[in-house]
């Protein structure tokens, strides 16, 4: 058992307020973290909604107001619109403040946030590992983190007590801190995140081209296999856009290996090879049943 | 509504007890579709499980003694021991008896069957699209079925009676048949099922050959979409070399597309064309949201 005492944040700012941030707003609420919870969203029906869903305090439309006299701020945009979003936020921090992000990339977002930061502010990168398929604020819930890896990755000059307070904040969430380099995260990442979506929107792709050709709708005869593997296809594509411009370099390193293993597959059921089959499928299935075990 | 009325057999013999076998034989009792269950099955074990678990009324390790005087049997061996096991049988059938199969790939599953025959016996091949990653015969359920499809590909000159009644006997455990021409079924197959196994399989591998390039397991960094697309990756690696090795020409067409379209998206992640990464990303999620709100 941790014996950290649980975190408690006087005014915390929500940027963005999608899935992640209303979830973040609903765990804060429910396990009565934050004195304040208010949120800044330049969607002004995520502002209504958040209101109307009784996620928050105050909504603003304008990030700058938002985030007055906060001691937490949270990114919570989307991974394209972080550096706009911090730029527009970054004079109005208070001091001492701690800003985070949840972005699912990064460096690009330390590459972006890092300069325009004054010294009097935290500022310690995360990304809390869960999700859905769904977005916008009426989909957020207080559990959403319950059980999952919240990674960060402080910079090397990091305010110890400040990386302390925002661990303990994300153990309160119900996750479980991992502190790795924005290096590591990234490649990690695009390994167990963007991989399966690269493979997830494919697999939807080609099915449509197959039924086309076929003059056939085949999606109806599918099972379970084809509705897990494609479930991640319905997420949103603007989303899924940013991270992999901004991922780039890990996602190539990834799929090429991807590719290079489908190549080798496929060579097997041209040949026919079925020690070949039974080796890959039996690879796969290993590792797949011993990751089960360990859940 | 349907008013076709329940199939009725005297003795169904159920040749292979594993996730599907059983889940017939369940179906089967709890729908008093048969006076007498039995089945067949080479494993020992199988034989055992099948008695204990009171799936049936009497159990074989001799499929030829498991056949005697059935009205119908159903070969539900894995794909690889279809044919082997039909020329076990087929001097043993009754006369009028339907044999039908349970095959995920029904062009070779004929092939094979088709010149045992003789006139006197109903060959009716079928396949109901469904299962889970788990195999055996305590694996099996008697809902396993329900509200799925079952394809069924008669020959040519299939006699209209038993055809009438093996769709009826499905329609009774819940499933809404299909009639397919075997190519047909192939091809559609090989894009619902098999494509997603073979990704489900390669993306699993991925993950494991970066994990050891990273000296860093990293599975444990995943969220649903990785474990969704991979569940299926837990599957038997012998049942679905068998499927790959029977459907190898249908297989190939539908993963060169598949590649095809990963080298697209590969080139767009490369470019960094967010353009084309929000169409290929948009026409995924449009398909897979229209697939979902049809459910």
């Amino acid at each position: 058992m941790s014996v950290t005492s649980q975190a408690h944040f006087k005014r915390v700012a929500i940027i963005g307020i999608g899935l992640i941030g209303s979830s973040i707003a609903s765990a804060l609420r429910e396990y009565e973290i934050a004195d304040e919870i208010v949120c800044g969203d330049s969607n002004p029906s995520h502002v209504q909604q958040a209101l109307e869903l009784g996620l928050v305090d105050a909504a603003y439309d304008d990030n700058q107001e938002a985030v007055e006299a906060a001691d937490l701020v949270v990114l919570c945009t989307p991974v394209g619109a972080i550096g706009r979003v911090a730029g527009e936020i970054v004079s109005h921090l208070a001091t001492g403040c701690i800003l985070t992000d949840v972005g699912s990339v990064k460096k690009s977002v330390i590459e972006e946030i890092l300069p325009l930061l004054s010294p009097a502010v935290h500022f310690i990168p995360g990304h809390p590992i869960a999700g859905t398929e769904e977005s916008g604020p009426a989909a957020g819930f207080a559990e959403l983190f319950q059980g999952r890896w919240c990674i960060l990755t402080p910079l090397p000059d990091v305010n110890a007590e400040a990386l302390l307070r925002l661990r303990s904040l994300w153990e309160s969430l119900g996750a479980k801190v991992e502190i790795m380099t924005p290096d590591q995260h990234d490649r990690a990442l695009a390994t167990t995140s963007h991989l399966p979506q690269m493979v997830s929107y494919t697999t939807m792709n080609t099915a449509r081209d197959m039924s086309d050709a076929f003059g056939m709708e085949l999606v109806r005869y599918s099972a379970g296999g084809f509705r897990d593997v494609t479930r991640i296809a319905a997420s949103d594509p603007v989303m899924w856009r940013d991270i992999f411009i901004h991922n780039r370099e890990a996602a190539l390193e990834v799929v090429e290996k991807f590719a290079e293993n489908l190549g080798e597959l496929k060579k097997a059921i041209s040949d026919g090879d079925g020690d070949k089959l039974k080796e890959l499928f039996s690879r796969a299935s290993e590792a797949r049943r011993k990751a089960n075990s360990e859940k």
